[in-house]
């Protein structure tokens, strides 16, 4: 933006920026409608933001996001602490959560294994993992991306658990629900031949 | 969301949803993006987003946005000031900015009369610009978006002015550039025919 644009709104325009799937066109508009809000609300909007940051941490076993030092599903006695589901991501909880279903427990990695970011098993949080293997936990659900970080994360756990006995799977490979054959990519397509079941 | 997402992980969702163009998905993903930024930055970028609601203003002759009292294109003396070209916000500014070939004066409606939102000419802008046209003002270019309300803004404020004896004149309708015949929709393509030009 040029120089009859006030400062403050180009750098309101760079904050929005460096959210992620925002580019500088929206970030503009973005910040083009903060200077239309109410002062009350962006003050507002501004607390809420910091508050969150400020007041959700991670669960000391889960490793999920919650604001105390237990998550509520790790702290539910209904659920099945002797299954572990690992997830990159707290999203993936939620995901998970909203397709129901499962009613075991989570890990959350925060971060998946990537040789090329520099990003190695002690970035991640592998060793709480394994920490809480050495309970009663019978099954490892590996839940991360179909994506080569995510394949290349739940195989390298996945090789570390095995030798202890524990079961270890990973989610399914198929076509996704509503999908049409003429439109799935070859390696979805390939992959739900393969695992064809008998009906 | 649902009980296992902490609530001020929800609340900073529903902020995010409030902005224009962010759906319910987009700002849980930007919520949860907040919580993995280092704490500094999201004060940083909550500080900005207050600062740049807090200190900008608006001009108080084009009603622009500006630091000053003054806009820095309403105080630059080499722009013609007989010249006002009226727009309905900030960022149409820019876009006519940016793409150069103006050095009149803008005009900055803040809105667009809508009887349907019940938006009213004492609503915007309106007086502030009679006010102006007092002075030398010898034309007014009306550079509202061709929209139903803009059309309509555009011709009432022109009747009021065209008795003035100031020239009013309304942007060019036609193909947008690189577009295709194919596609261009039919009231576009009915007025690139009608306000063709001799070659």
């Amino acid at each position: 933006m040029a120089e009859y644009v006030p400062l403050p709104l180009i750098l309101a325009a760079e904050q929005f920026a460096k959210l992620p799937g925002i580019g500088m066109k929206t970030a503009q508009r973005l910040a083009y409608h903060i200077l239309t809000m109410p002062a009350a609300e962006v003050n507002g909007f501004a607390d809420t933001l910091v508050t969150a940051r400020s007041s959700v941490r991670c669960c000391s076993v889960c490793r999920n996001f919650t604001e105390k030092e237990l998550c509520t599903l790790c702290s539910d006695s209904r659920r099945d602490s002797t299954i572990i589901c690992v997830v990159e991501a707290p999203r993936d909880v939620s995901a998970i959560e909203r397709a129901g279903g499962f009613d075991g427990t989570y890990h959350v990695l925060h971060g998946l294994l990537s040789p090329m970011d520099g990003t190695g098993p002690e970035d991640i949080h592998m060793k709480e993992l394994m920490e809480r293997l050495s309970g009663n936990v019978t099954e490892v659900i590996m839940a991360t991306n179909p994506t080569v970080e995510g394949e290349a994360t739940a195989s390298y756990i996945s090789r570390l658990i095995k030798p202890m006995n524990i079961k270890v799977s990973r989610l399914a490979y198929g076509l996704p629900a509503g999908a049409s054959l003429e439109f799935a990519d070859d390696v979805t397509l390939a992959r739900a031949m393969e695992n064809r079941n008998l009906i």
